[in-house]
């Protein structure tokens, strides 16, 4: 069982999760792409790993070829489903154990296409998944917060490269979205405004970060991009909640991410990435105490984050928390404007 | 000029650091260690760098061969010595000027050895640069904080193998320093006693995450560390100042960072790492405000925490702020306990 420990110092949590096993042996060599002779991921492999728990399938059983997308508990999960948080102190410390799920959403039955050369029209088919599973998981009054998030690339963490994205539901709201849940709530009680909404009408006034607009998304660099390249893609209409998008909403976001994707790799030749869904976390009725995020519609707004992985984090960022970024979010926007893809 | 920008969403500041003037080809290629035919640290090319700012140098004038430490401006730096910062507001945003100092310290003239092989009289001299730079850069009142960080092989963010730290001087406290203070702060306004002081006898008492302890110092593994082999060396005896040791004080540190290198070193093979000296900022009376930290004499407590870089970022910990470590802190101490060097 993996553990959850509190550093009351740096004010984080951080998952302990040895079931990995890894000895001192194991970081010795750089590790390579696991470019097996037989991928898990691939059509007739489907019982090499754990069974679905979703699918976009067309015709035959579960757990046989024929589906366009498939969802599957990770084999080496970071956190796991069984049991109870069992939240203790410990010294200075907090711990508790590392409950939670760790799902893959296999994107493409083809090894060799990656998310941006998937149509539209199969993008579409992930993000039903992703809507899916969000919506079950929500079902366990454990987990406070879900994370859907891509590692494209070896650099950028994807041990295999068969193209999947990974859903990790957690028993409490993480860092990095509490802060953004608290300014998003302290704008809306002052302003009566979502932050998001006024900065993507500023965005789209400036249009010196502006990649490319479409009826209902914008891509953008942010004005302070931590690493050359960040992009954005917000949704122009205010909406909270990923999960609550139509079939119809889900089709036009697939073409603003392949047109991202695709301007992506035109301009920086497929670069290792990582991208993350922001989205609300779920309603928490069952605390007996009233629903703090009750008014996220109004004052959150769901968003896709990505990070190509150009640059190392040296020892100054780590030491830091600030970030030194050799490439100007207005440069960047320019090249991906033009960019031929 | 480089800029520092806020993100109102994410509250942090990035040093958009255009200078070093990067464009798409230039992430094209993954970067190859500098091996130049002709180091510029290295005896006989003082001129190849700029004009020396400090020296342990037992022989010869300034910017010629005979000193033991050097310490340089970096000559491609991340922020300006000269100029006003300028603070101001941009829509949403926050701007100022990159103002800052961005020093080098040359740790030896032998381009084949790396801090760990430094005897513990050599690694006082270094000791003994970061402490005089620290000193001297307090007059500069246009800085709030000193980062001083060393980053060990290529995957670390070293970019010229030749043994060297750096000192970046910035305009604000960091992120992580401001976290640290105020929890610091608040513990010893609660308690009058120092956290860091309380953790230190918990560790001392527990003996699970000790790897070494010496009469004044010891190094041990984080409870919540966030990457496999993550390490701290904390003096035992309060103190919030590096600056303010004295020789003897530097002289026992360099035992205790020689044998923490030494251990790493011995059980993973000189692997790339960070490491970044937390200690208090710089009183600042020129406000004509209280000094906000004037008693941090109290309440911080200096030490040095040292990140090996074993372990990719993924796109999990960057869009939580959660890190997954396959080690437990515990079977990393027991390792490096028995670590032969």
């Amino acid at each position: 069982m993996s553990e959850l420990r509190w550093d009351p110092l740096k004010q984080h949590w951080v998952i302990i999760a040895t079931d990995r096993g890894r000895r001192p042996r194991d970081f010795l060599v750089e590790p390579e792409p696991t470019e097996m002779t037989s991928c898990p991921f691939c059509y007739g492999n489907e019982d090499k790993t754990p069974r679905e728990i979703y699918a976009a399938r067309p015709a035959g059983p579960p757990n046989s070829p024929g589906w366009k997308v498939r969802v599957i508990p990770n084999k080496y999960p970071a956190l796991r489903i069984e049991g109870e948080l069992n939240s203790r102190g410990y010294g200075l410390y907090d711990v508790m154990n590392g409950i939670g799920a760790h799902e893959i959403i296999i994107e493409t039955p083809d090894h060799n296409r990656g998310l941006a050369e998937l149509t539209p029209a199969e993008i579409t088919e992930v993000l039903k998944a992703w809507r899916a599973r969000f919506l079950d998981l929500r079902n366990d009054t454990r987990f406070r917060y879900m994370v859907l998030f891509k590692n494209h690339g070896l650099r950028a963490g994807a041990t295999l490269s068969h193209s999947h994205s990974q859903l990790i539901a957690v028993p409490l709201i993480p860092p990095v979205a509490a802060t953004e849940l608290r300014i998003c709530r302290e704008h809306f009680e002052s302003k009566e405004r979502c932050i998001f909404c006024d900065l993507i009408d500023f965005e789209l006034q400036s249009g010196e970060r502006v990649v490319r607009e479409f009826a209902n998304h914008v891509v953008m660099t942010p004005y302070a991009s931590c690493f050359p390249f960040e992009l954005r893609l917000y949704p122009k209409r205010h909406g909270h909640d990923f999960a609550l998008l139509s079939d119809g909403e889900l089709g036009e976001l697939a073409v603003a991410m392949k047109d991202m994707l695709g301007r992506l790799k035109g301009v920086l030749k497929d670069p290792p990435y990582n991208f993350i869904l922001h989205t609300a976390p779920p309603r928490q009725p069952r605390l007996g105490k009233p629903d703090y995020w009750s008014s996220l519609e109004y004052d959150y707004h769901w968003h896709i984050e990505l990070v190509p992985r150009l640059t190392q984090i040296a020892g100054f960022e780590w030491g830091t928390g600030f970030h030194i970024n050799p490439t100007s979010p207005e440069d960047a926007a320019a090249f991906l404007r033009e960019a031929e893809f």
